[in-house]
């Protein structure tokens, strides 16, 4: 059994890696050779924890397994992650486990990889704006991974909390792109591409404040009661999603469904797009939404490259098992 | 991360053990403190397997986690073990990986004991006869499990191709006890103790055929469609099951629910008995059974105690995670 410890995957997988893996199983998905099992997700009624397991199978690439991930909101006043995620990989000939990998990171990487991997198959080749709500854990991964998509020359922001968007500036002073922090109207205004990477549960960016042609990657959305945008912008896009059945419960079209502004057929899988049948974006003006939940494949994908690495460098602990 | 390799767990857990383990996670579901998740069971699409995850939390114990399981048909050529199971425990104050652990053996053991915990406190102090139905590779746990429970003399056993049975004739030899293999009436008329552990999917033993006093433990059905007993036994019997939900849908009592005979109020958890929150066993006369589903709280019980074990005796691997 090959154990990959969450302190080395840092130096192994890039940002490339991932968005490699990541379009691969959802093109998988929407072919229909990859599927995730049933969440789950329980309130364990200890240490207010939330914990779950997001799992599948990838019968093209033999991926399969699982990732027990949770939340922990003690964890910091302990010097931990409160986010804690291990990703399992099983053989799929024998059913024996193959890899026990940290899962933190990963799940890190696999978000901002489906982001990256929407612009990169939704977004205008010429768009020039990159807008980023919300400024998080995430928000840096989402960066990194989205501004290599496009030709972008400048980062607009916005947070609730505008003092907390300086690590993201210096992100972007690290990537040599302009950055300013703006109101949500301004960074509608400006931005070509959006990436809203919050736990809000309101929405933040509204349709009237988006302009023609832009390209929305709503990431933070996950769960019952989440919201980043409003129906008015789910009404007058292009929806896509990783996978239909989490978009129209814990994803961003959630609200949209409940109240019959879309149907689950309005919503095309981003994978469907990458595998060339569905054309994607038609014209310079239309908006295009990607509605990225967070599936167990994403995180199968990563581990299983994650695995691949540790095992040429000579990094991978091998024990009995 | 603590791992313990299916390989030493024969040497460091014993029947005794196994039966304290899942005598006190029966404890705990009944007093609440304790309960399962939902189960996940896919078909992959790949290699024949079935696969899937149990998975529960003991606030009592602190035991988080899961086991993963699965079946695959074409292991055996290839000298693996069909059943393929690996235990995960979490640290329940962080989420973080605390161990893994082989779950072939501990499989076997944790069912067994369960069996043998329904002995314990159902059938009649003065039991002298067992009976099991089957010859598999459960069987001789049952055996040894069960057999360490009452005064018990002799072993009567019935299997669809009674040439099978020479191995729990061997099991009993070396126990010390009689054993004989008979007709599935003889078996009823004699024994006090009955263990059905089959994959049958139509019933074996019939009412009928069971004399008063008889505490039946019915082991071999955990899928939707198998059955092991009609419903004139389950409709005589008072019915003690592991989880009242996995024993109305995919356990023994799925048929009774289904046509009416019984209602989920006529299942009583063993862990009630256990607690002292009902009387069991109200006479000499009266007809016990449990319906030993197998829950995922058994799993991670058994491996808690193989992971102390190993600890103490020092065979446990210690990685870097």
């Amino acid at each position: 059994m090959i154990i990959v410890p969450e302190a080395v995957i840092a130096d192994l997988i890039t940002p490339e890696a991932s968005f490699t893996a990541v379009e691969r199983v959802f093109a998988s998905m929407a072919a229909r050779s990859a599927y995730n099992f049933p969440v789950i997700r329980e309130a364990i009624g200890h240490a207010d924890a939330l914990y779950g397991f997001k799992s599948g199978f990838d019968r093209a690439a033999l991926n399969l397994g699982l990732k027990s991930g949770g939340y922990w909101p003690g964890n910091a006043a302990k010097g931990l992650t409160n986010h804690q995620s291990t990703v399992f990989l099983f053989d799929a000939d024998t059913g024996k486990c193959r890899a026990v990998v940290g899962g933190n990171l990963l799940t890190a990487l696999r978000t901002a990889a489906a982001a990256a991997v929407s612009v990169a198959h939704l977004a205008r080749p010429d768009a020039k704006v990159l807008g980023i709500v919300g400024a998080g854990h995430q928000a840096a991964f989402q960066l990194r991974a989205v501004a290599a998509q496009r030709p972008f020359e400048k980062i607009v922001a916005w947070n609730r909390s505008p003092e907390k968007l300086e690590t993201l500036r210096g992100v972007a002073d690290e990537l040599g792109l302009g950055f300013e922090s703006v109101s949500i109207e301004d960074l509608g205004g400006q931005a070509d591409v959006i990436v809203t990477i919050t736990s809000s549960h309101d929405a933040i960016l509204h349709g009237a404040q988006v302009k023609p042609g832009t390209h929305v990657a709503c990431m933070g959305t996950d769960t019952k009661g989440k919201r980043e945008v409003d129906n008015d912008l789910i009404a007058a896009a292009t929806l896509f999603t990783d996978e239909v059945a989490q978009s129209t419960t814990i994803g961003e079209c959630q609200h949209a469904i409940v109240d019959l502004t879309i149907r689950p057929e309005d919503i095309t899988e981003l994978g469907a797009v990458i595998n060339g049948d569905h054309k994607g974006r038609t014209s310079a003006e239309e908006i295009t939404l990607f509605d990225g939940t967070g599936v167990g494949l994403q995180d199968l994908a990563v581990a299983s490259a994650v695995v691949e690495l540790a095992m040429s460098r000579g990094v991978a602990t091998e024990v009995d098992f």
